[in-house]
């Protein structure tokens, strides 16, 4: 290797010792990598202080990780990569629903529910009715999907968000099957528009940018079926006063949907006379076949 | 802000999001990084899978962190990024001497020595004798200039990576003052060769690259002097095995030097008649002047 290094050779210098990767994948991603990363270094001319306040923040970025809090995922999130991640082996624009990126407050040990059920666990909230159908490309009904559903409460937090008041309990989620019809549906607590978490390095970032850190309403899925591609997706409430500047770029176009506000008395989609006001969001989900 | 997403589109949306930057600066790196960081996922099609393996190491990374380990650090000297933020700023062929990183052993409470004392601390190993001198851009000798110097042991090591065996106490490292020609001079051991950790996540990229780990031998030095402009650099020595490939690209050819073996029986540079083996290094460094 040269030790003639200036400031446009060394990124070749770098991309060489790479050569003897087994594994060719690894290889292409870490030449690329330096590739871009010394690019961005010298087009800014980074600052050795620069450079110091990086290495700080990514340090910090680390020790804010814990088993229930991704700060990297955030960072991620929040700087449009994981979505992009999505879009390009997902750009939509086909026959099957858009996929979005999961989040993360998706947890595997949830419960498994029954169509119908209230799966609000212990949380307190006006009631919101959700009726979905999962389809295939041809809109025929696609039976015995399993469907994830999670979502936050009134107040924008997730049960993971609240272990103390929950008792440590899963709450607001759960697992459903579709019926002949493809159809799935459940009671549970309206979810509201809620901000990431702003207290760690993340946090300086939105701040710097003066950048709102909300994210609209919603409620996500997580689909899968035999023959069909696994679907990762959410709906987004149309009126919802964040829904054009979600924090981590998660909303699209397809994915807004009518989160319908009705008043008390008025009858729930379950044929429940309400004595209350509730929320009633219907969802079609068209499932790509898997390729062969 | 735009909800139709595409692979293409969503860079130039996430940028628009640091337009109200209150620093101009933090929006030029945070719009510019998007770029690269954008482009190398779409050049590469990250995969979701691929995405989530970045995630993990950098979580891991950040976790391998210390008050005495920095391994973010070390990310950035083993994908050349350190020395490249150097080599911007510090681009060489000038009258001075050539700058380089600065390393992850230097230790602010290091203590002051007169020249021609022994920096040894409690550490054993073969005598170093080193002799250098500080001049300015037209060959004068540079008076009361401070010099940070340290270097490892025998064995590659660094005092701060021994604290038990030297109970805690600095050794192989001290700040020496020059004297009116410009010179300073000390005993100490002889440093080796050495690998940088590879116990933490940097490891795994250097061992999927079949990379060595190894840095070559070399004594570091910082110097200061009113009206100079700082130089970070250090001393390779010539015939070392690793000396044309540095783990962390820290090698610049106009650092290379002769670090001399002496057998016993031979005068030392301090007119000492040595029983045992030696090595004598010299050095000379000539400081840019501060621009006013």
């Amino acid at each position: 290797m040269s030790i003639d290094l200036t400031a446009a050779s060394i990124t070749e210098v770098v991309q060489k010792t790479f050569e003897d990767a087994e594994d060719e994948r690894v290889k292409e991603l870490l030449v690329r990598l330096v590739q871009h990363l010394h690019d961005f270094t010298r087009e800014v001319r980074l600052t050795g202080e620069e450079w110091f306040k990086v290495m700080d923040f990514l340090e910090r970025v680390g020790k804010t990780c814990t088993p229930t809090r991704q700060e990297f995922v955030l960072l991620s999130d929040i700087l449009g990569l994981s979505v992009l991640v999505d879009l390009i082996h997902h750009p939509g624009g086909g026959s099957a629903t858009d996929s979005t990126l999961l989040g993360p407050f998706y947890v595997e040990g949830r419960p498994t529910a029954k169509n119908g059920s209230d799966i609000s666990g212990e949380v307190d909230g006006p009631p919101l009715f959700f009726n979905g159908q999962v389809l295939d490309p041809d809109g025929n009904p696609v039976a015995g999907a399993k469907v994830d559903t999670w979502h936050s409460d009134g107040e924008g937090l997730y049960d993971v968000q609240m272990p103390d008041k929950l008792h440590g309990q899963l709450a607001m989620r759960a697992l459903l099957t579709t019926d002949d019809e493809g159809r799935f549906w459940y009671r549970s607590v309206a979810p509201r528009y809620y901000p990431v978490p702003t207290d760690g390095p993340c946090g300086e970032i939105l701040r710097a940018a003066n950048r709102s850190p909300m994210r609209p309403e919603h409620v996500h899925f997580w689909l899968h079926a035999e023959g069909f591609e696994p679907l990762i997706t959410m709906l987004v409430r149309r009126d919802d006063p964040y829904v054009e500047r979600d924090a981590v770029f998660g909303v699209r176009r397809s994915l807004v949907v009518d989160f319908v506000e009705h008043d008390a008395g008025e009858t729930a989609p379950d044929g429940t006379c309400m004595d209350e006001s509730f929320q009633a969001v219907e969802g079609t989900f068209v499932l790509a076949r898997k390729e062969r």
